[in-house]
């Protein structure tokens, strides 16, 4: 395992060290990885800035076939980085399987894509010489890459949006080198991960700076990186603090750059009367289910369910319990997530009373729910933030009219979840209500589970992400790294491939 | 002519007012319009908020029927606007004329594209109830408004980016409720343009709050505006000062906002040795017509041309030159611009010898050029900025390295225009470096024209705008004002319309 930093086809470090820690067994994991000073930032800033035009002219093809080694170097590894990832994570075997697939599915995916040449948004506009009063020009357009892009991981994804997850493969297809600042809490994975990335850009033969990845921490590596005027965008995924000082950093600099960060989200779930009628148990479940997958560390975790009144609420209550209960006791992610877990439950128990209240010992967690009325959570704006973890706020809502008033209290949502019945006269409201939180609306279903496809939006309006308009999920997520170009009256020796003839 | 404030459906305003004045005579013209108190801010405000819900619910057609109707009464108001209009710019007749017809021309093309819907970019996957290991959701997706929109009018376009200009127009399509700070150079073209937007909002039974306009300043209205958690984006066209400004308190706000903002570009023009060679004079002539039209004040106007160092040099000055020379004496769009461009001529001019230094007289000016060599050029940063007027400066390249080095110096453009000859060997490096620097690359003609077409891109890296992605002129300018929402396994009777089936 290569423990240093890898910038561009070198290996550097010295001196200060990190170390991956076990958050289930609280061990310290083998290897000690080099902590970035200036001079290495420095120097693969220095490398993405000289890689780019040259990476940016590949043709479609190369950088398709680029990504696809990415994705069989990443199988390759095998087990070593199955279990690495576990280590690091505390993440079960079925779930790092299945994220290896998403990772190198998505690889695949974007090679496709830029193989296909759409995604460049190709545009012709042909010239009309004889247009009164004047002539019309010959206009073509497409969309060429931004620059170096700095990638920030993340601790929930520790492969599919991570070294060479969703942000760094989408920046790479789109032409853009990749500087990805590892996250502290998978060293070992990111280091493998590299090295996957590593050796296909050998054999590929792609310039020096393509990619590297840093260790550090974010106040020092990651400001580093976003106050470089080398880097043309940022790419993050993390905690409202950390994502929203990055937007800073970067709104701040002599020359302002796009930020595309994803910085959690309460995915608020309503229940109407119609559907506690027909089904409140197994409404109850289905959320208990999916509030504690993972440990709850998914960002489309369901954290408020918008309950109405009615006389099948506690039903909905037992179905919640019951899951809730039957949930093992799960290490999370890392030391400092375990930590702000514990302090968020306490600071509720100290106000409310906690369904099963976290009674997990050690680095374990177990679900926790608290249940308030309507008009109690909206008097109480300091427990409108997402706790991260299997953690969720049940409110007993009088009405429709509350459940509205609560959701346009909450600001943007990477979802919005409804179970109702078709028919029920609140529907609409509370639909429309929905539609102005969030990127992605659900009918009776749960919002975990991301489907990558076209029309997935995995996205929403601050701050559930920086800029409402981009999703990371799905081919359009290339689009985050680009930028239009028009041609006028060029000549078709010099026009680019996609926009010839 | 409304002289108030227009909120909504109100006419509001006592107090402070502002006059337009004639920039050719120096004479007030007719009117004093209110300059809008905080009340009255807020007002517009809470309607543009109240309005949003209701506007977008319009179905595309009635959109598209209150835009063509906004064209219509436009077209209806007749020589009214038309003198108005160029008395308050010092804009010719034909000028006015043929912006008026991309006024009207914008709104019915924004009226079509929503007719059409692909605008919104629909997108659908259906279920696959029976996928392995896990079966796949039924998600679709499209555009939505994102609410109240602030456009800030431009000084030079007093029509085709004003009142009912390309922001609005595409804001107003998108679905969201447009408030207009209306620019104090042109007060009355303003109040003329506002009155057709109000009578079709009232013949279409809008919802009081769809259109406001505002009298005011920058540092005042603008700012309070921009500020304003109910304004959810800013379009803007103006100065870099202005631009920067609006988009450092976007970025500060509890909830950042997208700012699109075209801040200006020095369009550069490189001029081949093989182009010299073979038509050096023409060239000349067309760059010197280019750069005096409409007295420079086109956001495309080219500024910088770097022409090679050759023996047809001094035939390319020639033809410049008699352009210039030619070009009769105009005012400029007002007394601020005016001053503005004496001040910068007579910094240049304190530093190099200009070739027809401005000798216009009282609110005249006629055009000017600076010659440098290139070496000069890159060891004076302060001269590498906008002159808004007609001015620009010949730099004399040793070649193309230089040509190239200066570029990448400049920062982002709207346009980069080359002239040379097909095998030319120098093409592929400077065109590259102009791909890296600009929206638009020209190829052997000029910047200024700038067509209304899907392929269009009248945008590119900061400086020139805010953000790289969009563009401000084009069917494509909608996608500013909106971001994507999925829909996952919604029943048909609860999708929207362009999503059924």
């Amino acid at each position: 395992m290569i423990t240093g930093n890898i910038v561009g086809f070198e290996v550097l470090g010295d001196g200060q060290t990190l170390q991956g820690v076990n958050p289930a067994s609280q061990e310290l994991l083998e290897g000690r990885f080099s902590i970035a000073t200036q001079n290495e930032i420095d120097l693969a800033l220095d490398k993405a800035e000289r890689a780019f035009p040259i990476f940016r002219k590949w043709s479609p093809e190369k950088r398709a076939g680029f990504l696809d080694l990415i994705a069989k170097n990443i199988i390759d590894l095998g087990d070593v980085l199955v279990k690495r990832a576990m280590e690091e994570t505390g993440l079960a075997e079925a779930r790092i399987l299945s994220e290896r697939g998403r990772t190198t599915g998505q690889l695949n995916m974007f090679a496709h894509a830029i193989r296909k040449g759409q995604w460049a948004e190709p545009s012709i506009d042909h010239a009309i010489p004889d247009r009164q009063p004047l002539p019309k020009a010959d206009i073509r357009k497409r969309l060429v890459p931004l620059g170096p892009v700095v990638v920030f991981t993340a601790s929930n994804f520790p492969l599919a949006y991570s070294t060479a997850g969703g942000d760094a493969a989408s920046a790479l297809a789109a032409g853009c080198p990749v500087i990805v600042k590892a996250h502290e809490s998978h060293p070992g994975t990111n280091a493998l991960v590299a090295e996957a990335i590593l050796m296909a850009a050998k054999e590929m033969e792609a310039p020096d700076g393509v990619f590297s990845t840093l260790y550090g921490y974010g106040p020092e590596l990651g400001q580093a990186l976003v106050k470089d005027p080398r880097v043309k965008a940022v790419g993050f995924t993390g905690s409202y603090g950390a994502g929203r000082a990055i937007m800073d950093s970067a709104a701040a600099r002599p020359e302002p750059i796009p930020v595309y960060a994803e910085m959690g989200s309460l995915n608020p779930v309503l229940v109407t009367r119609s559907a506690l009628e027909k089904r409140a148990v197994s409404i109850g479940e289905q959320l208990g289910a999916s509030m504690t997958l993972g440990a709850g560390q998914f960002c489309t975790k369901p954290g408020l369910f918008l309950v109405q009144d009615h006389p099948q609420f506690e039903s909905f209550i037992q179905g919640l319990e019951q899951k809730i209960l039957a949930a093992t006791a799960t290490p999370m992610l890392n030391a400092r997530i375990h930590s702000n877990f514990l302090k968020s439950i306490s600071a509720f128990s100290s106000e409310l009373s906690l369904l099963n209240l976290n009674k997990a010992e050690g680095p374990l967690v177990s679900p926790a729910i608290a249940m308030v009325s309507g008009q109690e959570f909206i008097d109480h704006p300091k427990w409108h933030h997402e706790v991260f973890g299997p953690f969720a706020i049940v409110i007993k809502c009088n009405g429709p009219e509350q459940m509205i008033t609560i959701l346009e209290m909450l600001g943007g949502q990477l979802t919005a979840t409804i179970w109702s019945e078709s028919g029920d006269p609140d529907n609409s409201s509370l639909l429309e209500a929905m539609e102005q939180t969030a990127g992605r609306l659900v009918w009776n279903g749960v919002p975990t589970g991301v489907e990558v496809c076209e029309s997935m939006m995995h996205g929403g309006p601050f701050p559930a992400t920086s800029h409402p308009h981009f999703g990371a999920v799905g081919v359009s997520a290339l689009k985050r790294w680009t930028r239009p170009v028009a041609y006028q009256n060029f000549p078709d020796e010099y026009l680019p491939e996609i926009l010839k003839g």
